[in-house]
């Protein structure tokens, strides 16, 4: 072994007995509120990584879509195969810039956030995704007080994850962990249309 | 409706257009070359979302992982119940960093580079993920011309997904589509252990 790889296994050593000490102490179970935002992809993507995960366990999950896409997507379809784990509730049609009626869309924004509050509750459930909600924020649909206050009363040991771009401040101010996923590189640029397993 | 709104909205259907002749023009199919880096969570959480979204849409998947961690998964262990859907690899052993055993890893890391070349031709799989293989070329126990030879020479119309932080810049010079995952806040700073469904 030369010197330089020697010092190297030291140093990594030294980091790993740091890191020791310190995940030691982490001893708290919490239940975490999970915000996925940027303009990357990865955001709703990730969240379905959780679900999986949580499934794993043998735990059951929630998932609430705010904001129901065109098409039906793979996860959806996939998931709905294990009704006894996952329950998924879809907001009924589309938004604003495509049906023109903003009340409507206010009152559906509502009626998601009511499923939601009752699944941040549900003592069966281990993970709740409330997916897209910062689209509904970002267009004032739902007063984010009001959705804090929700999030304020979940019960302590359950899990959520909010995901959309624009996630507002006062959201990462209440959030335990928050990845923003950032776009470096994106195919659509070079003329390749969305596919199904990727984009839905 | 007030003016603003007016103004608003005239903005949106402007965009709107502007998209659809833009999108309109992706007609191109391709397997993509995906990138999931950067230090925050979510980049083999998901690749298991776009996992979930493939075999929604009844197509195959295959997952070599090239680091192999100190506990079971959910995802992995989810995932085990759909061999038929999923082939997944696992490399035998942990790492140096814990094994001091760097021959072993790097024939580990051979082996795994191996399956990825098997899988990448199968006619039957619609997506591979390559978990965690950035680590194993940020270590150069892998040269990154053999894997760029191996990409090169994956199936057209298969989507490959490589995952873990420190991409190199000629694996991300040839990928289609680089999302890097950016930590903004963890709770790990605040002393919550990770957790199952979250961080396994």
């Amino acid at each position: 072994m030369t010197d330089i790889e020697e010092r190297h296994r030291e140093k990594k050593a030294r980091i790993k007995a740091a890191k020791d000490r310190l995940y030691g102490q982490k001893t708290r179970e919490k239940g975490l509120v999970i915000v996925h935002t940027g303009p990357g992809k990865g955001k709703s993507t990730a969240a379905w990584g959780l679900v999986v995960r949580t499934l794993g366990h043998g735990r059951r999950v929630g998932i609430v879509q705010f904001v129901k896409g065109r098409r039906e997507t793979g996860e959806r379809r996939f998931l709905e195969r294990f009704p006894e784990l996952v329950e998924i509730r879809v907001m009924g049609h589309g938004f604003t810039w495509e049906t023109q009626d903003r009340a409507r869309d206010i009152e559906a924004a509502r009626a998601a956030l009511a499923e939601a509050r009752r699944m941040l509750t549900d003592p069966e459930l281990h993970l709740v995704v409330l997916d897209e909600l910062n689209i509904v924020l970002r267009y004032d649909y739902l007063p984010i007080a009001e959705v804090l206050a929700v999030l304020e009363a979940k019960r302590p040991d359950l899990h959520v994850v909010i995901t959309g771009r624009n996630a507002p401040p006062e959201l990462l101010e209440a959030a335990d962990l928050v990845t923003e996923m950032r776009l470096v590189k994106h195919p659509f640029r070079e003329g390749v249309k969305a596919q199904p397993g990727i984009e839905y």
